[in-house]
């Protein structure tokens, strides 16, 4: 099954159940009102969602087409965002190129931040930045929705609360980034509103390709229609989802809703997969070169972020934004 | 005004008006379902909240007797908690104890961290955590919410937007915290949720102790009915609420019902006034005496965080809490 948000009453959006092949659509409002409703009471929702899902794809119910461009984020707003760095071999290279080491116990402990959660834009939002010179870098990553998580769960127990996964593009402010971690508290103005790909789509959906931690297919990256990379999700994610939930919930609950983010789609053989960020190209440019040649994102360009299955569908409906300048009204 | 939240259907509470003395409410669900719902369209709802809090004073309309155990915090979910350190000096004699000096641009660049806000504590409710090893402090703040304030605003422009102020214990972990923010991003397991006052307060209501940026009365903190400190909110706060708002609003949006919050409340003279979390009364031991003795907050501890008109009445209803072991169902 996958769901989407389209403009509704509120600020959570109208929940819509969306054809398998992303065309078209079927409301859902009598059973939930929004996305952020039925995760709170999913066990109970979930499977008339997934009948009518069905009925979707029989043909037998009224459904309308979709435009991409009219919808929200599947979640406009989640209680919370929870940003691992799961690419391990990402951060080192990030490393790397600054000369400095890394520590040993990132490999076994996983670095996360709480991002802005309270207005995902839409797969087709624009990225409205008041100045180019903060350095505007797109990060593709995979996501998980989860439902209602205790505090102090373990990852085995975690895996349960997995119940959607789609695609996040963490809008990264590169040029802000060295002075507010210089100041220990972590990203805060470095970090902007994250984007969301069309739909959120059920573990079930995915098949074999979800393995119950980890999405093994290619994440796909482009910039103005060239390919930044298409590293696979599921290679050298040296913390799995389950392990990142568990790390979110050491101290706290996570309410149902909450977004948990894998960090930038990193593989090892970079030479080859590419990059799903432009500071990552950049550090493999300086790592060879002694100076990075591609510039960060400029007013204008468009980013693509996208996952095909084996049959070279798009799964979650791409990600596609246009960078633009910010003006106060 | 004071509003408050009483247990409702959904998980934002329902809204209630409460009496100036705090004794007594009324029901406000007619003209906003919640405080969240409230905030959403403010200039158009506070002036019929504001009409029925005068009738409530008045003893014109049904109300009931409140009981602040029952009550839930003013915003049981808020959009985006961002937590400054407004008190610089309380940040400087954190490092003096640590032997690092305070780097000039910290008087002038507010530090800022997202918290967690999917789920404050009421005003009574235990704080319950795994374990007491990790250092459970208290931290006494002023936090103020806004309605929706734009990117990229102003301090001038950013005070129009300051709504309702009130009192907020930002729970502290204190021994997960060096090993936290040594990884670079910042707080997350070392910060769970916080708490906040029984009633959440309009500027009008305040009168002169609230001039637009700060709010100059003392807070007073307890610990087993022990004074630890009763610093005046009002003095030594190197950034006033409208510069912060600012500061938070740089790259983002604030969707209305943010908290900011001030930081640890804290005065130069703390000889005298004591402090407003163990960590600073720690601190100050350290460089007396060269070690600390006050431990942390141990499991059946009571904590109380209040401030008090110049008639000595409680204003936003005190933040009475008692440690307790979490035990997962």
């Amino acid at each position: 099954m996958k769901l989407a948000s389209l403009p509704g009453s509120g600020r959570d959006g109208r929940l819509v159940i969306v054809k398998r092949d992303l065309t078209r659509f079927v409301e859902a409002g009598d059973i939930a009102q929004s996305l952020i409703a039925a995760l709170e009471k999913w066990p109970e929702v979930s499977p008339r969602l997934e009948a009518r899902a069905e009925a979707l794809e029989a043909g037998k119910v009224k459904s309308f087409a979709l435009d991409p461009a009219l919808a929200l984020a599947p979640l406009p707003r989640a209680p919370q965002f929870l940003d691992g760095s799961a690419y391990v071999t990402h951060v080192e290279l990030v490393r790397k190129a600054r000369g400095a080491t890394l520590p040993e116990s990132f490999w076994t402990d996983p670095l996360m931040y709480q991002g802005v959660s309270d207005r995902f834009l839409g797969p087709r939002a624009p990225i409205q930045l008041a100045d180019e010179a903060w350095g505007i870098d797109l990060e593709a990553e995979i996501a998980v929705i989860v439902d209602d998580v205790p505090m102090g769960i373990d990852a085995g127990a975690a895996r349960e609360h997995i119940r959607l996964i789609l695609i996040l593009n963490d809008v990264s402010l590169r040029n802000l980034i060295p002075e507010e971690l210089a100041k220990g508290f972590g990203f805060l103005q470095s970090k902007p509103a994250s984007s969301l790909s069309l739909t959120a789509v059920t573990p079930a959906e995915l098949g074999g390709v979800w393995d119950g931690g980890r999405l093994h297919r290619p994440l796909h990256s482009h910039i103005n229609r060239r390919e930044l990379g298409h590293p696979d999700a599921g290679t050298d994610m040296t913390f799995d989802f389950p392990t990142l939930i568990a790390h979110a919930a050491k101290t706290r609950h996570l309410s149902a809703g909450t977004i948990i983010g894998s960090g930038t789609v990193a593989n090892r053989d970079h030479e080859i997969v590419g990059s799903s960020c432009l500071a990552e190209r950049r550090m493999i440019e300086t790592l060879k070169s002694g100076q990075a040649t591609t510039p960060f994102l400029k007013f204008g360009d468009e980013i693509e972020i996208l996952m095909k299955d084996e049959g070279g569908r798009d799964i979650f409906g791409a990600i596609r934004q246009k960078i633009q300048p910010y003006r106060p009204h």
